[in-house]
């Protein structure tokens, strides 16, 4: 019996051995990623979606990659250039940073995005499904940088509205709206970004799978003034408020908009679908379509929710709900860890028990991360303003 | 004599000492620089100018601060945080990096700028002009991106085109245009970046100082295709003719421009000033308005001009010149190093000497940045447009 065991120690570590041997022999088809800086040959991602690092840093004792929530120590060769790669990584986008002797920065040879609270580096995984959201040869629409006051937060803030191909000369169309947001810790940035929206709707317009729709993309991010002078107290989100009376009216200003709520849609990922599925419910009167991409408003609970007291009751009456939403539209990736399928799963058992129709999707393969939110905007904007 | 000598050594060491003393003693007014990332409380800018950098590395040897073409060493803390200063700078936007154990890596602190051939840190010192280029309660135009292909280079290129304030509203209005062109190693990003040329002209406009207009920038790098993958040859630039069979009449096409040449004005710094004198004196039925921030085509030489050979002898006939073209305009800064004031000054003997009239502004105490180039755009932009 000893024996056996001892017998089956090796035999259990020199698989273990075996595995990690495998694992850390990349396949050497690497190419440089697609959101690298002009010129820049690192970093670069092999067909397994490894990242392969590289940076000069002659005096440094110990240079990190960082991805996915792993350090991965680099090796240094005799010019002073440290390599490293990591394990393969979910198809689409990623951020991550680069660690040289416990200083954390962004990898120089990439552009840079604003997630995880800051400006850094980004990494694109080629994903198989990569064709929906390609630059190609179809007209593309445009996507404005817009600054303005605002009253409510005193502060400038700023959106960025896609128009779609044909907006600037069509000049007697007008056409119905997305109002599209961030998660946490982004910013408005995000969507046009890395989120690539512009390019999602660029191409479902052109294969006509998608109404020519504008796309306003705020920052989700709006407090009350004089809480932020105030370090004791928590500040006060008047985001709905912002949204509301001051980005809706600027934009129905502006932009050719359809002037009603059948043709006004508002979507979020994360914190944004928390957010935005509050503002519907509060607003129905303004939006008649929601899409909530890996999020709902009773997050980060998983517990069965009561449609009685959850919102002050807005999902109560099922029928009155169906008659007032066209789409109601939630999305996740069959990768995200709790507490996003617990709550997403528990907000769904209400929708049900209530009668209340929506449509589900799921992205194959992917985390709380872009690709996901990527394949839910190209399969929710699809359903958009299409009944009338 | 001797000890003449040795007492005189001593006495210009010590008196160097007490310079280097007085340099490194900073006054203490920091403040975060205007362009940090959002909560980032490093970098800080002083009432001198000086840039105090602070980053945690706790393993690193040695870090530094490199700015302005000078390593200053900053010192570690006992929580093995680095802090460093450098010398006073000049008033306006620096492109800047850290040193970490030899790595050349952005601040993490600041957003990132293209510039110098990569995207990386930037510092702004406020300057005492700065009202020109603020954030104000006045009306914005919008910047669009504007993403197309290019038969010429069979590549995706992409411009961010600026529209007045009222454009969208104002449907029937047409606007002129001022085709607006970045330096070497910079991009399209730019001029509405850290040029802030939105900002400029959201205030000339609201001053009335300046006619609305439409701004198109776009990237001057542009090569026939068939060049990029042959090493030995070098690169055939076409960009002149991507300017004018591609991107004029695209945005002729797209936004309600005056479609003649009284109502065209092209410009550039640097390099883009080099390639914009080239295009109009090529292209002179196409605009009559020139614009060369800290540059000239005849760069990098200070030898004297031969109107008679010089761009294919297109000044030769100085009468000429001035009939057709509207404004001529020319900027300089005061700190610029050679060969800008040689190469700019023997053009401007040329212009003189056959009687070309035109514009010539000098940026005081600013060297070849941005702050130049930001008040040369806002210098030229109120000339444009106000001949019949």
């Amino acid at each position: 019996m000893k024996h056996f065991l001892l017998i089956l120690a090796l035999f259990v570590l020199s698989a273990t051995n075996l595995v990690l041997a495998q694992t850390s022999k990349a396949i050497e088809d690497f190419k440089p990623s697609e959101v690298n800086q002009p010129g820049k040959a690192f970093p670069q991602v092999n067909s397994e979606g490894r990242v392969r690092a590289q940076i000069s840093a002659p005096e440094a004792k110990l240079v990190q990659l960082d991805i996915g929530g792993v350090k991965y120590d680099m090796v240094k060769d005799e010019d002073g250039v440290w390599t490293g790669e990591s394990a393969p990584q979910d198809e689409g986008f990623h951020y991550y940073q680069l660690n040289i002797d416990g200083a954390s920065v962004p990898d120089p040879g990439t552009k840079f995005f604003y997630g995880a609270g800051r400006w850094g580096s980004g990494i694109e995984i080629p994903a198989h499904d990569r064709d929906f959201y390609a630059m190609k040869e179809v007209p593309h629409g445009l996507v404005s940088e817009l600054n303005y006051f605002s009253p409510l937060t005193q502060s400038f803030r700023r959106c960025f509205v896609y128009t779609p191909p044909g907006y600037e000369t069509s000049t007697d169309q007008r056409y119905p709206v997305l109002y599209l947001q961030h998660g946490s810790f982004e910013d408005e940035t995000g969507w046009p970004g890395q989120g690539k929206a512009n390019l999602i709707l660029d191409n479902l317009i052109a294969e006509k799978k998608a109404v020519p729709m504008i796309i306003v993309m705020d920052n989700g991010y709006a407090y009350e003034p004089h809480e932020n002078s105030d370090g004791n107290s928590r500040p006060v989100s008047v985001f709905e408020e912002v949204m509301i009376s001051e980005i809706i009216p600027m934009i129905d200003a502006r932009f050719r908009t359809i002037l009603d709520r059948k043709h006004r849609a508002i979507a979020g990922l994360s914190m944004g679908a928390n957010q935005t599925m509050r503002i519907i419910m509060n607003n129905l009167g303004v939006f008649s379509n929601y899409g909530g991409f890996s999020g709902t408003s009773n997050y980060p609970s998983s517990s069965e929710i009561d449609p009685a007291t959850f919102l002050d009751g807005k999902f109560d009456d099922g029928k009155k709900v169906n008659e007032q939403i066209d789409v109601f539209w939630l999305g996740l990736g069959t990768k995200e860890p709790e507490p996003f399928p617990g709550s997403v799963g528990a907000f769904r058992k209400m929708l049900e028990k209530q009668g209340i129709e929506y449509v589900y999707y799921e992205s194959p393969e992917t985390a709380h991360e872009w690709q996901t939110w990527r394949r839910s905007l190209h399969e929710y904007a699809q359903r958009l303003f299409k009944k009338n």
